[in-house]
């Protein structure tokens, strides 16, 4: 094994941020790859998901998973090949699905957050995306909590993003009718053309109450939210009777430094009987390999697109995780480490 | 038939309100009862309901029902005696529970919104208390959208309010632990030792946030919100994995001139997979049989108390309805019109 020679690059938290993540906030460091106990498996990281989440978890205080923790590598979802496996059920060669963290190496527990893919059904960024978190987060919230049904007018935001993606195409596989909300017109005309949403609304137009009244003229029966703040607002404002509103995130409020900015529209909850309710995919995580294999199906009858916006380089990782809070990501973006 | 020999004072709405109704935005009227027509009552009104979401009615705009038009009658629930009817199953003598307006007189067709009410199994003001409307929301909030169960811990506002007696009684008869919001030592006194919360939190003592922590060392599992504002928000830091909080209300807003207060601390929801949900109380109408059962049949046993108050003269309902928007009745706030 040769496991001891090998030399660990690392992302970590420095400081936490306020507001924007900082070059300062980060700290690039080495480390020789540690010997592999029992159980454990050495993998090489190959692609990294760069998620919204990932804000939230550089705070400190109690959220649905803890903070990273200062000086720690740095949490996010990583796609690897194994390179050394001392446990049962994986080989050297095994791509797999892991929290990896900002590393090029992770030496970890293969225990149920660690899944084998399968790279014949989709490339690995895929992995990362709609057969990956993004896309169990829009696959459960939309049918689980959002309780989307044939015929359903379905908005989301974040259109063009990983989730947002995910959540039009399967609304439609579903039936229902899918708005899309997104910032510029390259990114709405790729959400209708290319991935075949009913339309999509450009907040960035300064339209969006007369775009969910032109394409959602009999309102509103599922909202997907995952950017908070004016858009959440502006559609409440336009729900119909017993409308479900899942919360999946807030970008637009994740580098505040002063409070979130709650809807003040609210209220249309009472007058229309609607629901306005939180998820976390980890909570579906012992039903992935039905939306897995859902997905998959549809990407290889060729009606479900992917779209992946990719970032080399592990020193890029602070600019690149940048690029979600202004909107600069054109799909699912991800960081690759290494060559696949 | 005398009934065209009677004059009927009204209450009429004047003008739209901005912030709290002023003594001008009310006109007094008086006009004969007209002859009453085949399918129709003429109920003398003895009690008139005093309703926070009687503000919502006065404005313009959508909601769950039509705003009352200028000049129009004030809209208001009330219990009256049927002293002539040209309608099938009323006879004169019965008592009833009615949209009879803020008025003396109320003429109109005996529809499904007209029920007979049993004056041996509670006295009239209660039926627009505890087996009335205010009942029936605490009744079906609690139980079909807050899904309270046994050995949840049940918070409401306005706890000492007609709404709230209910949900804290009804709760405690599932198995809850009931948690009153109200203001004041008055009040809280008589949550807990008259109506058997197991605690009440004074929030104009200005400790919400720790009578949270003390209270409900757990976390909460029902919000029933009658309030909004500060209020709501300081319990949404205090909720727990898979709350429902039942938006029943927002009395703190009803009156504001500015934009309402949203919620800041929303994205509680996502952290606790929790869900916000608007509840009117007319979705259970077909329903309120057997509410009205459980709650007098709880009556008779002793084991529910109800509290009013009780202004009488309605030329004192201008004046009366404010008292809800200071806080100033104790119980149920309802305008005696006549004596029984």
């Amino acid at each position: 094994m040769q496991t001891t020679t090998l030399i660990n690059r690392q992302v970590r938290l420095a400081a936490r941020p306020v507001g924007l993540p900082k070059p300062g906030d980060w700290q690039f460091t080495e480390a020789p790859v540690p010997a592999l106990a029992e159980g454990e498996l050495l993998v090489k990281v190959l692609y990294i998901s760069l998620d919204p989440a990932m804000r939230g978890w550089m705070n400190e205080g109690k959220s649905y998973i803890p903070p990273v923790g200062l000086r720690e590598v740095m949490r996010a979802s990583g796609v690897g090949r194994v390179i050394a496996s001392r446990a049962a059920g994986f080989a050297e060669g095994d791509y797999v699905t892991a929290l990896t963290g900002v590393q090029e190496y992770w030496v970890g527990r293969a225990d149920a957050s660690v899944a084998r893919i399968d790279l014949r059904l989709a490339p690995a960024p895929v992995w990362l995306n709609a057969l990956g978190m993004p896309g169990m987060t829009g696959y459960f919230g939309l049918i689980e909590v959002g309780r989307a049904r044939a015929g359903d007018t379905v908005v989301v935001s974040g259109a063009a993003g990983a989730v947002g993606q995910t959540v039009g195409q399967v609304a439609r596989h579903l039936g229902c009718r899918a708005v899309g909300i997104a910032g510029g017109p390259a990114k709405c005309e790729f959400v209708v053309k290319e991935l075949g949403f009913d339309a999509c609304i450009d907040y960035k137009a300064g339209n969006l109450r007369d775009g969910l009244k032109t394409h959602c003229p009999e309102g509103v029966d599922v909202y997907f939210d995952n950017v908070g703040g004016e858009i959440l607002d502006t559609v409440l404002t336009r729900i119909r009777l017993h409308a479900r509103i899942v919360i999946c995130g807030a970008i637009s409020q994740y580098n505040n430094t002063a409070p979130v900015t709650g809807p003040s529209n609210y209220l249309s909850l009472l007058v229309n009987r609607a629901r306005m309710e939180g998820m976390v995919v980890f909570d579906f995580a012992d039903r992935y390999a039905e939306g897995v294999q859902a997905i998959a199906k549809w990407i290889a009858e060729g009606s479900f697109k992917t779209r992946e916006d990719i970032v080399s380089g592990l020193e890029n990782f602070p600019q690149a995780l940048l690029m979600l809070f202004e909107g600069k990501n054109f799909g699912k973006l991800v960081l690759q480490v290494a060559p696949d």
